[in-house]
């Protein structure tokens, strides 16, 4: 369980396979945003489908709605969604971190105001790692103290440090919690919708925790925060946090480039919140295993399609008489089956449906991203590959 | 082609197969409503797993956005849509007639103003018509006069004598259309996404034209509006308009049953706007065929889903951590795979998968009460189910 093998390499680039309770998961891979327990606008089908195989919870957004107790009592995480692949859930530091108005840090924890109701909450290393156990994901993220991409070296190492020290204390609860966890029976498998479950265990499935680096884009920092992390290891998987929020590019792949190298090549690296089609070329090239981000459901909301030449706006008038598919080099179910007339009329009607088949394209263009460098990787041909698809992209006006 | 056989009935209910150019439809059918060339949040795939055997296409919608010509060029509202069973498109008369603002009735036709832009328009029986074959259903409706339920003896006789009169030009159009219609080539079957579509012939597969009875809640209307229909027929089905707008229950009733009785057994009746679950059982016991009506998912965007025990508002504080199934007697997609308590969330969180999530099984819930309703005329014992079905549903508060 949370084993890591590394199938090929090419340069930096790596093919693994990750092993969680739910499921295999082969990397690199992109990992769809279900913020509110379901991928926006998504059905969990619609998500398989796509062939993603695994998907992010937002732990602050659970925890106000519909908390954590509600989710563990209807079976955990996996059961309330209909999902049965691999979950990973964020720990809510980088939503405190980014809410406006009231919040307060101490080293205890985080005070801060429900973006809901405007209650007053707490999030502390504990309570947000007990939260994700309820929340039962097969990964639970560190609670970290992210800073903006231009804070000040002094401002960086203060959240760098204090999400070190926070660290200690969500690896001690977490492995309190994992101690009280019982064996009982977990093997029958129980049917529902098209999708199958193993009986829940109390308090979760076994789950495990990742540490995440931070330190700005200040490079001692980083390596600071890479050095502090392995010492309280083993881990079973390490984030790159703190990146793509606000910070110039190159900057962005100089810290990648800084960190992968010192990382263990037996541990998966996954960077947070990361990223557009390019991001996940760049960032796999040098080294990263998992991406996350919520733009390729954002963009499909707003008609915004990922295609191999750039980005095409699905209201276009352009559109209006085409019998061609979205994205003719797509398996995805919306260019396997629309013709791009009827998508720019769904958007021009404002039927919800034109928002789901454009996002099921942009996810389904993540994850096929990722399994095509898979291949590419495996087979020796990644950089010349990757080389021709950027130059396409950009090409396209990006 | 266009061919009904009656396959069983009990008292004056009926179960029938109706043959169209895109399949057969067996009867009692609930059909769902496609305003916009979409059931509403739904893609062709949902409504095919609902077991819909057609849908409806609102020519008035259409017309103004994309436009005929474009859904033409698209090969048709088949392949516009994906939806490869039998289609049929209301004439817009209905449409025409409920719209606020300027409108002028002519025996000519209807001038009346766009809702989207504010152009001024006109629909005429042969424009309707000819709209209609470009749309290329299988089924095209007359285009008619609707008056209000409450309407006068005088306002109701000068809507149905104006829409036998139209009767006639839409029939006239229609049959000069299928002449010069072309016998190409129509065999080739074309595969698009799940669904296959033979190749469209300019300028539309074969369509048949019904013809609506109207006459207000006047009996005496309404049998003339009958006799001047079937004297210009012969017809492959026949509608009755102009009801549940405004008038009682009993009222609707006694106007079916005013007519049913003297309609030519051989023709498949279909009951225009119509309607909530239990619309649907008096229909059918009174000899109803096909029944068209948004309520099912506009019940389901607004969170109110249908079960045999009546209405539950999904939105409930109770359905929070229900592992149950919305409505355990049910076959669809939401009740097999989603608990109640995620189906609340998503609701709560405002995402819409959950509109679309009631939407399918409102939907299927009205295709199933077809289904079962049929099961029931063959075996017999329809009365005693229905009686059953309605105790219980009322019961529940309706």
């Amino acid at each position: 369980m949370f084993d890591f093998t590394l199938d090929g390499t090419a340069g930096l680039a790596r093919a693994g396979t990750l092993t969680l309770p739910h499921g295999p998961v082969r990397t690199p891979a992109f990992m769809p945003v279900g913020t509110h327990a379901v991928v926006r606008g998504l059905s969990a089908g619609d998500v398989r489908r796509t062939g993603a195989q695994i998907i992010l919870g937002n732990t602050y957004h659970l925890h106000l709605r519909p908390g954590e107790a509600v989710i563990q009592a209807m079976g955990g995480l996996h059961r309330f969604t209909t999902w049965d692949r691999p979950m990973l859930t964020d720990s809510g530091g980088f939503q405190v971190f980014s809410l406006e108005g009231l919040r307060r840090i101490e080293e205890h924890g985080v005070e801060f105001q429900s973006h809901i109701d405007g209650t007053l909450r707490t999030l502390t290393p504990e309570r947000a790692t007990e939260i994700q156990w309820q929340l039962g994901a097969d990964i639970a993220m560190a609670f970290d103290h992210v800073v903006p991409g231009q804070a000040s070296f002094a401002a960086a190492c203060d959240g760098m440090e204090r999400t070190l020290r926070w660290l200690d204390r969500c690896k001690a609860k977490h492995e309190e919690l994992a101690g009280r966890m019982e064996s009982g029976e977990d093997g029958k498998a129980v049917p529902q919708g098209d999708a199958t479950f193993p009986l829940p265990r109390f308090p979760a499935y076994p789950q495990t925790l990742w540490p995440i680096i931070q330190g700005g884009i200040h490079d001692a920092l980083r390596l600071r925060s890479l050095e502090g992390t392995l010492e309280r290891g083993p881990w079973t998987g390490i984030a790159i946090g703190g990146l793509s929020v606000g910070e110039p590019k190159s900057v962005m792949h100089r810290v990648i480039e800084l960190l992968t190298p010192a990382l263990p090549p037996s541990t998966p690296r996954y960077l947070m919140g990361v990223g557009f089609p390019p991001d996940l070329l760049e960032g796999i090239a040098r080294g990263i295993d998992l991406f996350d981000c919520v733009a390729a459901t954002r963009n499909g909301r707003h008609g915004t399609a990922w295609l191999p030449t750039g980005r095409l706006n699905v209201r276009g008038a352009t559109l209006k008489d085409s019998t061609a598919p979205l994205d003719p080099t797509c398996d995805c179910e919306t260019c396997t089956t629309y013709p791009r007339g009827y998508l720019r009329h769904l958007f021009v009607v404002e039927d919800i449906l034109g928002l789901r088949l454009v996002s099921i394209h942009n996810v389904r263009f993540l994850v096929r991203l990722g399994e095509e460098a898979r291949t590419r990787i495996l087979d020796g041909t990644f950089d010349d590959w990757s080389r021709s698809w950027l130059g396409r992209y950009y090409a396209g006006g990006e």
